[in-house]
């Protein structure tokens, strides 16, 4: 097939276009360095180094003979947009090219709006140019689990059988998302199913949990190959960071109570699940919707843990919750159709853990402490209410 | 209370100001025109002649002795939005200012991003400012009944009692809305519970039906200060339409069986229900939601009240329904709220009909017709689809 992977500069998008090129798909990646753009911004890094994104393709050649196709350009850019898909004519998109982090959308009025604007109408456009082009095209689109929020329900993939008041319907299942981010996935998904409806395009929409871990087996044989290791606080995803505090002697730092429970996912079933569903496309008119998780965890058993793999001593600390959102709540979410399709969980393991902490203390001196403590506040912006 | 009415130079926008205004409020309007370019870039027009905005504040201050303030400028724009409530100190803000027309959203890909972006933004903005300025401040902020599409279930108000898998929670009521407009109201309904949430600022949503009328008792005072009367296909409302429709002696174009059904108002009471919920605020943190709607009605079932109310004899004709809609669909709204504030519904009848009859043949020689028929078919940008 041919696969157009949107952000593929980033780092999911990076490892998707390696696997899929691995296992012989014909593969472009397109990318507007948004996501290096947001390190110089914020002062920060990823752990590994990060090539250029030519040296990473050269590289990817030359160790393997495969060649991956790259647009540099932005999505919200429709000219940009049309002209890629018309003349890269894939057979699938894989959209990861959206502002993906809760704490930026957070920063304050234009991070909210930017990432809004940047998400929905990248979307957009790309939608509009898989409907004026060849609407055969199926849109894999990365969702988040985070669009559901806590519901006192079990979350199912995507769509709701519902009762009510003695009759029956189908709906698309009720989300009620944490952040500005979030929210703007939630844009995308509305969007998206009503592209569906009135052009009979095929999207996949996949809520996506929490990612851990920093290597597949494509990144890995290179260092030219590595993907981003975000550890601050904005951009680490929380096993990832707390695997640099134990490495770093400083204490994990749960939010809260650390009751809240998430989906998690391993960097390796990420890719895996991409495959999977591109190589079975959704039907001509279906929004099709899985749950891209392999289990549930507590951030507070997730930095146990951690801890109990680290070979060191180390603290667990609980500080205020700078977001709002539930402790102790209900969370038990079906995710059983991309295991129908054929993916085999890696499920979280000491052997995974520990090697995160290898790359971690090779990479330690590249750390900024300053980076892993949180700075935004959800409810900042409301610091003038008295009551 | 001081109330800001933020597109306040529109069809509704304005007639609210004045009835705000006449009961005693201080007001103040704000508006970009953007609603009058849009007539300039379709070639249309109201049929009635509307008065520039300074126009008519000076009539409603030689005629009553009250003023208005006017704000004139973009919501889009966070500056103006900012200075402008920090400068007006308002009570509630009454939030109109957003692209309104479904057809319009649906031109090509422009229109559709220009909607959601519009819309998004301003609305964001907004709720950053109120934050920010003041939380206290209640946004009354108008949605639309198309934001529910059709669901086989009862439409409730804005939240759903929901029975899972033994389980139970109150979730917004899930949408499936009909255009890009529509689901630029969807973003925003989510945004702002969101901001409730976080910020604990307080919000009623109005979803409000279809609106027919051209007169309430304060437009009627003087010409100058009558409201738009919108007849062409992009931004006319169905009843209006049909009314001009049969003062022309065209026939009354229904789209498809016309068996939709829509909930509708007559303007005196969409002026009513905003003094209502600005009066009765919403509580801190609460995102309230009622269905702004008197009673439903099918498509056909308006051409035919219409039909009957004309002196002349007038033909229904169907054209093949250029949006992607359910027909013989289930349609049951719960609009109790805003009743049990105190609104006391004007149905529809003969009298309204016949005094829109008087209303169009006055101005009926600037009717354009070729504006009557509709030339945004949902699905063309899907027209390369073969299958």
């Amino acid at each position: 097939m041919r696969i157009l992977v949107l952000g593929g500069d980033g780092y999911l998008g990076w490892p998707t276009a390696l696997h899929l090129s691995e296992v012989g798909h014909e593969v472009a990646v397109a990318d507007n360095f948004a996501r290096r753009g947001y390190d110089f911004e914020m002062g920060v890094d990823s752990l590994t180094p990060i090539e250029p994104l030519q040296t990473r393709l050269r590289a990817w050649q030359e160790l393997t003979g495969r060649s991956i196709g790259a647009y540099i350009g932005d999505l919200c850019h429709a000219d940009f947009t049309y002209e890629m898909i018309s003349g890269f004519e894939p057979d699938a998109i894989v959209h990861y090219a959206e502002q993906r982090a809760a704490p930026y959308s957070m920063v304050d009025r234009k991070h909210a709006v930017y990432t809004q604007t940047n998400n929905v109408v990248g979307t957009l456009n790309v939608l509009y140019a898989i409907a004026e082009i060849n609407p055969d095209i199926h849109l894999v689109k990365l969702g988040t689990m985070g669009e559901y929020g806590t519901p006192n329900i079990d979350i199912e993939e995507g769509w709701l059988e519902i009762e009510h008041k003695g009759r029956r319907d189908r709906v698309l299942f009720p989300k009620r998302p944490g952040s500005f981010y979030h929210l703007s996935k939630v844009h995308d998904s509305h969007n998206i199913e009503f592209a569906c409806r009135i052009w009979g395009i095929r999207a996949t929409d996949l809520n996506q949990g929490v990612v851990y871990g920093q290597q597949t087996p494509e990144t890995g044989r290179d260092d030219r190959l590595a993907t981003r290791y975000d550890y601050d606080a904005v951009f680490g995803t929380v096993l990832n960071r707390f695997v640099i505090q134990s490495v770093l002697g400083k204490p994990l730092t749960v939010y809260g109570n650390g009751s809240q429970t998430r989906g998690l996912i391993d960097i390796r079933d990420t890719v895996r699940c991409i495959q999977l569903a591109c190589e079975h496309p959704a039907d001509r008119g279906e929004f099709r919707v899985y749950n891209q998780m392999t289990q549930a965890m507590s951030v507070q058993q997730i930095a146990e843990t951690v801890a109990a793999a680290s070979p060191d001593a180390v603290v667990i600390e609980h500080l205020e919750n700078p977001r709002v959102e539930l402790e102790n709540h209900h969370y038990n979410v079906v995710h059983t159709g991309l295991v129908e399709l054929g993916l085999q969980p890696h499920l979280l393991s000491d052997t995974l853990i520990e090697s995160l902490f290898g790359i971690t203390k090779r990479y330690a001196h590249r750390v900024r402490p300053e980076a892993l403590l949180p700075t935004v506040q959800w409810r900042k912006t409301a610091s003038r209410i008295s009551d």
